[in-house]
């Protein structure tokens, strides 16, 4: 039996990367890290339950990947760059056949944004696992949800949907096709970050966020912090490619209001729009503009005719379902 | 009910402290924090699972308070000054019976170190309380396991084994008089974290850890990674004021590996003895000299006559045990 030292020597310890902004790794009482001069570091937190944000008996490798991403994609949307984590792993057992493919889908995750582990915690307990990311911004250029300005056009990156098409299949909800799931489902397992967005869009956009719990609540997080409202073009929404063979009422509900996204929502002034471009064009990341954001309060969704849409949305409230 | 976002809002939302690190608290995708100039960034994580580091059931004022308190521990033990701590807590239901104390608990000890909550995340889920603290400490100037140097003292703070005795007595391990319980439990409950002595010990000590497994277990990782060996004097060992009423053999079996003692246990240099008990005296700390290291590799357990004491000791393992 693997006892909690052995565990995390073998799978959690590694050498800093040379550069690494991290001065002391995996194996005091504390980490140690320096952000550059100038810039402020910038941290967030998610914790992933099974059962809850994942099924039970859930692809191990992809499961290290996710838990990594969603916390990638806070610091995108920041546009923050990525430097370090810590890895918090409550386990039933210590079971080498799940801690080997976890270990390498999220250290592979980690080492394609250059972002050491450099500390955390195991512990037997129903399984949880809580990374905490670091990354560093210039003083001043965090992209911030209360930064959006009367005026500012809205912007999404990617696509939208796929991911929650996926889960609906997985639960039961729709029926699809085998090649149209296995299409979809790697939006919900493994999504990307935009953290090379997120980067590009420092000094152009002013506020941002991620697409975690549903486009119309994340960007009423950005209206309610900012004190603006906004216009939504339901019509203009960049629906996935699996998600846009689905029935048009389908794709309204799944892009506005799907989850696990991970794309950027961000907004910026009508005259950056070239710039807003070419960040996407330099990240290699697609971008459509969806609305604009105006002084007035609330979230109005029109259709491309100017019409009204009444869509029932409901963001996802971890307390709110059964 | 409440919502996840009310619920954050509710008990978990406060305005950062005038003079605070952080730039940005709760409510973005991530949070700003600012060490100063010339200062690294501290960080640790430790995760708290129901049933395993407390019982089902337990006072949540007194689980908010320890939650943090043995985070907060590890900082002490860099010799780190608390900035900020991010809060992650799986929770079976938003019951605010729970959270209402728990908070009170938790940002009691956050606000008499100066150490705001900027972060974190809430979901449904087994009781999990996951937190990561961070504190700053001028560069090169952290306590490291790694820095005990032959010829060193080696020192431990507090007194030790009244939190291991309090939990053997509610584990029905052994019985404990009413009184003597009561003295003991706050050991176990609410321990004290060493941050004024770990701040005092800069520059004058040269390796630290922080007792929460046991002192053979947790000395043997400086030992370990600094390379060197130590000779303790088990009659030297501060038992705790409750424990030191128990059989001697009780005594040492929790001095030396009864763990949740969260005192600091440091290696300083025979020149630096005065400077030790300036640094103790000047953060209010009772200190106790309990040994030595040496070059050869290995912990000898000695008695006061010079004699080697055969003491099974096992240090908590969080797999090794069902």
């Amino acid at each position: 039996m693997l006892s909690e030292f052995d565990l995390i020597a073998r799978y959690f310890t590694r050498p800093l990367r040379p550069g690494s902004a991290a001065a002391l790794g995996v194996g005091d009482d504390c980490a140690l890290l320096s952000p550059a001069p100038g810039h402020q570091l910038a941290i967030s937190t998610d914790m992933l339950v099974e059962g809850r944000h994942f099924f039970a008996g859930a692809d191990p490798a992809l499961l290290g990947h996710k838990s990594l991403a969603v916390n990638l994609s806070d610091l995108a949307a920041m546009g923050a760059r990525p430097l370090a984590f810590n890895l918090a792993l409550a386990l039933p057992s210590a079971d080498e056949a799940w801690l080997e493919p976890f270990a390498q889908g999220l250290l592979a995750l980690a080492d394609s944004h250059g972002c050491d582990l450099i500390g955390g915690d195991t512990t037997k307990g129903p399984l949880n696992i809580c990374i905490t990311v670091f990354g560093e911004v210039p003083g001043e250029q965090a992209l911030r949800r209360s930064a959006a300005k009367p005026g500012d056009e809205v912007w999404v990156s990617g696509t939208l949907g796929d991911a929650r098409l996926a889960l609906a299949a997985l639960l039961g909800e729709l029926t699809l096709d085998d090649a149209s799931l296995a299409a979809a489902a790697p939006r919900l397992h493994a999504p990307a970050p935009r953290v090379a967005l997120g980067l590009a869009l420092r000094s152009v956009a002013h506020a941002a966020i991620d697409l975690s719990d549903g486009l119309a609540g994340d960007l009423g997080h950005i209206l309610e912090q900012s004190g603006v409202g906004a216009t939504i073009d339901v019509d203009a929404l960049p629906a996935g490619p699996v998600l846009s063979c689905q029935r048009p009422e389908l794709q309204r509900a799944y892009c506005l209001a799907g989850g696990d996204d991970y794309e950027l929502c961000f907004t910026a002034a009508p005259a950056m729009r070239d710039a807003v471009l070419a960040a996407a064009q330099a990240s290699g990341t697609p971008v459509r503009r969806i609305g604009a954001i105006e002084a007035r309060p609330g979230l109005r969704l029109l259709d491309s005719a100017g019409r009204p849409c009444d869509i029932p949305l409901n963001s996802f409230d971890h307390f709110a379902t059964p």
